[in-house]
């Protein structure tokens, strides 16, 4: 599709020329005609006045749509909402699905969100609070109220009535909901067994009461896996006491799984990867922060073997094994803070100790401590000769190794427990922080050893 | 739901009694209520015996729909098919859906696998085989060939005949794709769509023409982009002469944007993530391979260390910066080679050429190198009162940055370019990288300065 895109942009310009000259049916016409994902990326690369073109030349209706598939954790498009008169603004919020209009209306201030409610529907600035109550990364937060319900004791057809009539309205109309008559979720039929049943047929000899579902406080990594697991496009959101409140669709839940692995892939890099196509000075502004704390973390380092010094100048051989210490401790504390990151963010750990985790974890660092220790130790002797040097640098690898690996899981376990996100702790911070712990284990056994050695 | 998953645990070890005991009629009710998923991981931990006594309990249309619900990229059930009677398992293999099928049937030899297919019904084998040729990793081979397809001239309530017909065995019915009488693609009617118009409407109405569909051979991460940009349920697969060979499905497309976000993320760390949760000794075995490569790589540091001896006894205060250097270009490396990695996988960056990336990685690189040199020059000056001293120490950490940018961004896009995956490339192996270059920036920088030190 490569040459689609090339010609994606050619329109793009077209349209702007359009829009430019104030060709409107033209205009109306070839936009319109685009699939709503291109009709928001060309709007978001308008300049102030196109854009307040573009307002005049569509609905609200039409500008709704836009606005449903901006992906606003990416683009921040309050600045925007001031440049939209107040009665078209609020018609937008009118015509959007209710889980995003609450997404976006979370974002501005409580005086000018009240000032966009009171030329709201009512109906729908109830629904949108409602969904602004609900934290964060939970189901709740990316659940939408439009879905298709029915009763037990109808039969298919009457169904079918009230499915077609919430169809325009409802997100998805390929799981219908069986409810009672107090609002309790009971199952789900597919569009699919409907349509292959007969018209007579009643709901309640089709419903499939083995339901999946999700609290409504449930965080969104847990509802995500249950859409990988059960292969779902819809998943019913309902209350402590099994009222159904809302449904979470599979596109929503893409989203949720790109920006979980940004986000563990982010921390250990120790850079945000949240726009990775900006200019030098940009990125440059995005990694220093990180940069520069760890280089006084790293001065720590210095001055440690700064104060090591008189060690050094008895055996100025200890100086050769410095950085690789540091480093192959640093590669082990890299390696088990991946791992423990991501066994956090896929995994249901909070069945398993806290310590359980831990000892796994040091219990590992042991062995491939052993193993590196041992080999460095040959290498060692046999190069400079010296088993006593090889013995000093074997075990300071064995244990800044061992150490490496107990911060690599510690860290990220014990932020997690504190409620914090795991995969704040980067792998830079990890490797640089095991350069000190390694320094100080490698001079300390060294300490032990100097006799023997030089 | 954490109840209901503890639920589901001890309703395996009922079933597994159930099993054992070989009661028959309440094995079967009890396990055939669950969720397919249950149903496969329930499998999955059975002991070989019992898999045995479980083939002969349920048809293989049952036993299909197992088979259907295993990742077989995380998880290798070819050893189970060897104990599977030859009936049974092409049975099986006739009720699953070719893609599935074709993805099993791959991981076996040719022999097996002809022994199977001459059980087979003739028209499986040959969709089968076809999808067999398609190259990993690309829509032809994330694609199924079950798809609901109607023609340009029919009504609506055909059309509904059509789907009511194709409704059990097609992988969705939620799109209907409409076909010329060449089967080239014209276009997409949602089923959402069809259920509101009237029975004598006719598809040539209601088609949306402006569809979004791939080329069989496009990468899947181009795929997996489409479904996430545009919001799809499903996505046409065409070849290069627009005969529609079939469709990807989400639940598919979920498995690739997670496949992809690990094997980053594995890349990064230098470790696998395939499986997490392995004892002490499994996750060892995976860690040491590259622990162990990168201590002999270390090794070059080490010696270059020593060869710079001479330096080191005549300024003894160059050698607490050693680690300083080494551990801050390491940590540039990486935030460079992660940024680059993403922007690999992310985007379309085939546009761009090999040198406008590599550029503006080295133009990151020198801000960000000139900031930190800066300030650690102002440091060191501070601290060891010698100018010449943070002079040197300042250069060496701008040009050892640089260089490190340089080596995290050209490595990767180099193996892309190479056609290899750049996910490869690993943040530990970058870092021990840049040790030896910085160490030897550093040196050779202190040489320069020798006669101001001291």
């Amino acid at each position: 599709m490569t040459d689609e895109i090339l010609t994606t942009q050619e329109v793009f310009a077209n349209l702007q020329k359009l829009l430019n000259t104030n060709n409107i049916s033209a205009f109306r016409e070839t936009f319109l005609d685009h699939h709503i994902y291109d009709q928001s990326q060309f709007y978001l690369e308008l300049t102030d006045s196109e854009r307040l073109a573009l307002y005049s030349l569509l609905s609200p209706e039409e500008m709704s749509a836009i606005f449903e598939n901006i992906d606003f954790d990416e683009i921040d498009i309050t600045p925007y909402l001031k440049e939209i008169l107040p009665e078209y603004l609020s018609a937008i919020f009118d015509e959007m699905s209710t889980d995003n209009a609450a997404d976006i209306l979370t974002k501005l201030n409580k005086r000018e969100r009240r000032s966009i409610f009171t030329l709201m529907a009512p109906e729908n600035v109830t629904e949108i609070r409602n969904l602004m109550h609900y934290d964060e990364e939970t189901a709740g937060s990316l659940m939408t109220t439009e879905f298709v319900a029915v009763v037990a004791n109808q039969t298919v057809s009457s169904a079918m009535t009230v499915i077609r009539a919430t169809a325009e309205e409802a997100e998805t109309i390929y799981y219908v909901y069986v409810l009672d008559n107090d609002k309790q979720l009971l199952g789900v039929i597919s569009l699919r067994s409907l349509i292959i049943s007969h018209d007579d047929v009643l709901i309640s000899d089709l419903v499939n009461e083995h339901i999946i579902k999700v609290d409504v406080e449930e965080p969104q990594e847990r509802v995500a896996r249950y859409f990988r697991d059960y292969d779902l496009l819809a998943l019913p959101v309902v209350s402590h006491d099994n009222l159904m409140l809302g449904i979470v669709t599979v596109d929503d839940i893409i989203d949720v799984i790109d920006d979980e692995a940004q986000s563990d892939y982010s921390g250990l890099a120790g850079v945000n990867m949240d726009n990775v196509n900006q200019n030098p000075f940009q990125s440059a502004a995005k990694r220093l922060p990180w940069l520069i704390a760890l280089l006084f973390l790293g001065m720590g380092t210095a001055s440690l073997v700064d104060h090591f010094d008189g060690l050094t100048s008895k055996a100025s051989v200890l100086a050769i094994f410095i950085s690789l210490i540091t480093g192959t401790a640093g590669n082990a504390g890299t390696q088990s803070l991946a791992v423990s990151v991501r066994r956090l963010s896929l995994n249901d750990e909070q069945n398993k100790s806290f310590f359980s985790l831990i000892l796994a974890e040091i219990a590992t660092g042991l062995v491939t401590g052993a193993i590196t220790g041992l080999t460095i130790f040959a290498v060692v002797s046999f190069w400079k000769g010296n088993i006593m040097l090889g013995l000093a640098v074997g075990v300071a690898m064995f244990c800044a190794i061992t150490v490496a690996n107990l911060a690599g899981s510690l860290i990220p376990v014990g932020m997690d427990r504190l409620g914090f996100d795991p995969a704040v702790a980067s792998g830079p911070f990890i490797s640089t922080m095991s350069d000190l712990t390694s320094v100080f284990i490698y001079f300390s056994i060294a300490g032990i050893f100097i006799r023997f050695l030089s």
